[in-house]
């Protein structure tokens, strides 16, 4: 896949001033005439007009998006955005905050949930570290680097945010750090489809709490058990969390809200969401944390969902809401509430049969095969 | 996957005296010490509790068909079944009956849903011939074979089943000889799962058949669009289907309600299961029409669910009354309804994944990863 990529010269100011962050603008990719191409070559296919129902559908999104009718998906790479939560001082998670790194660690030797699935389904692995409280080129001489690891700590936020409750999460200077290297890391990456994943003890916290704010939703409903909280403690945790929106009640511009009540792993993913719709990337959205990315990257630029596809529908309370909220339906629905982008490289393999679909199954004309009597000339 | 399968000397007669059929006897193969064990690697593994939701339910009933906590999906066998239904004659179907065997040429060719996906996720495919109005060997040599055909037509019916409307579709003979037809196809099939794919125009009416005479329900609620009927098509084939029932009022028990109102293709799929089942492979379960395979199976032994997995909830009406009927929940639910084994050929991936979460994700303790504050002992 040797084609050039559009530049990122057109730019914005994002709307809240005080950031003065350069995301790029997305254009609307939608075309009729596209449109209409690929309906017809979905249709001409030797089945049942519809019969294979929502993998019709991700065939014509994803046609879209790579703006052709023979979508070849190339070199998909999934990034697994890490960093550590303030919040968590706060006690709203099962696990301790060392799981960060030690779940990062386990991402690079491969025995993570996202790795074993990423790497049965042919997708590259990354891992970003965007502010874990962890040195993980300990030891290493300087410029060293490790296989799979992108360092990209903020200045200032190197062990992970500030505890919300009390602070912002992140100064509006270290947000727009975050957002940069998102967009950084898509920049360097090769592929047409990027796979969002996220790792962060805490960050169950902060999608909740971005939900609540960005779309007026109360805090109790958009507050689940993340990593496995019993009822009382899923209580503390939405009044911790109702605390946070209160210290945070004048924030309401997407990237101060992302600055004041998000996360460093997050902020970096919106970046990374940002750069690859404007490069028309498939964007493949995971779960809970995954979307409350794509809630901050909706309101600032609506057209980001013409580039993304939602992997499947989270068993953690509040990703329904979000997925409401964007007015989107998820592939899969199978309980899964890991994160790790464990959803996104499960349901990887639909995505290649939309493809393979439009690119290998023969039409009627092709085969041999006569047509539906009366059949209709629009989709049923 | 050399190891040796269990012999099928242990049989039975059929619960139909007058069709004395050799169905293999299945055993029960639940084993607590192994879900246990399967239990224990599952919660020990580097994710909360209970996580990967259906993935893991998945995972303990293919470690339990499989009889191991390190199950290896090997060599899947995709097995078309096909044939032609005189009930066509009746207008039940959208598309000409001379789909049947265009189709299976399509298949052939691997130009078919069912074939691109096959290829796509590593499963070989294997068409056969249970009575399709056609001959595909003609101008061959005698004794000359396709690739990837098994011309497996039976006797008196080998151009598809009576009108039933009118007559039994098969005889008790013509039955019986389908079902050792399936039962000889497994065994001559390498690997240690098999997905179940059908293709015969008609053939929704035989399985709608089957769902209403199996649990009583009302035909009108049995019947659906099939390939794509409007609402007034549905209401003629519900009327004919009524008809059928009306026809063969006294047959109920499995296998003489089989012959009377099903079809070869599913007459050999039922045998082919009993076969799978009995040698402890994974039975993959398509839509609608492979389906009421399993309500037949069921109905003689209802250990044949200890190994079946269950693809998809089918958009056809029906399906889901079909999966209430035998307790079971389904993998997708994408609004899939082409058959020929798509939906199995899809999900097939989330059956490898599940295979891999067990085998290559580390243990806490092999990851240095800590565990969950207070966890739970049981899977929450």
């Amino acid at each position: 896949m040797g084609a050039a990529r559009p530049g990122s010269a057109s730019t914005i100011h994002a709307q809240g001033t005080a950031l003065n962050t350069t995301l790029p603008v997305l254009t609307d990719i939608s075309s009729p005439a596209l449109t209409t191409a690929l309906q017809a070559k979905i249709n001409n296919k030797t089945k049942p007009l519809g019969s294979l129902g929502r993998i019709e559908d991700l065939a014509l999104k994803i046609g879209q998006i790579l703006d052709t009718t023979d979508p070849v998906l190339a070199e998909p790479q999934m990034v697994v955005f890490a960093a550590d939560h303030g919040l968590v001082a706060r006690g709203v998670s099962a696990f301790p905050k060392e799981v960060s790194w030690q779940m990062v660690e386990n991402f690079l030797a491969g025995g993570a949930a996202v790795s074993v699935f990423s790497k049965q389904n042919g997708i590259a692995l990354n891992v970003v570290d965007c502010g874990v409280d962890h040195d993980f080129l300990a030891g290493l001489p300087s410029g060293a680097q490790r296989p799979g690891l992108m360092v990209r700590k903020v200045a200032g936020a190197e062990g992970g945010t500030a505890d919300a409750s009390v602070l912002p999460a992140m100064t509006i200077a270290q947000c727009k750090q975050a957002l940069q290297n998102g967009m950084d890391i898509v920049k360097s990456l090769p592929g047409n489809a990027v796979l969002l994943g996220e790792m962060g003890i805490g960050n169950t916290s902060a999608a909740s709490l971005l939900l609540a704010r960005l779309t007026g939703l109360d805090i109790d409903v958009c507050t689940g058990a993340g990593t496995g909280l019993d009822a009382p403690a899923v209580q503390r945790k939405a009044a911790v969390l109702r605390e946070v929106l209160t210290r945070h009640a004048d924030v309401t511009e997407p990237l101060e809200v992302l600055a004041a009540i998000g996360g460093l792993e997050i902020a970096t993913m919106v970046g990374a969401v940002m750069q690859a719709a404007h490069e028309r990337r498939v964007v493949v959205v995971d779960g809970f944390i995954a979307t409350s990315s794509i809630l901050v990257a909706h309101a600032l630029q609506p057209l980001v969902l013409q580039r993304c596809v939602f992997a499947h529908r989270s068993g953690e309370r509040g990703h329904e809401f979000m997925l409401q909220h964007l007015g989107v339906q998820a592939l899969l629905d199978l309980g899964l509430r890991l994160g790790e982008g464990s959803g996104g490289a499960l349901a990887w393999p639909l995505l290649q049969s939309a493809c393979t679909m439009l690119r290998e199954m023969a039409s009627f004309a092709s085969a041999g095969v006569a047509e539906q009597e009366n059949k209709p000339t629009a989709k049923v």
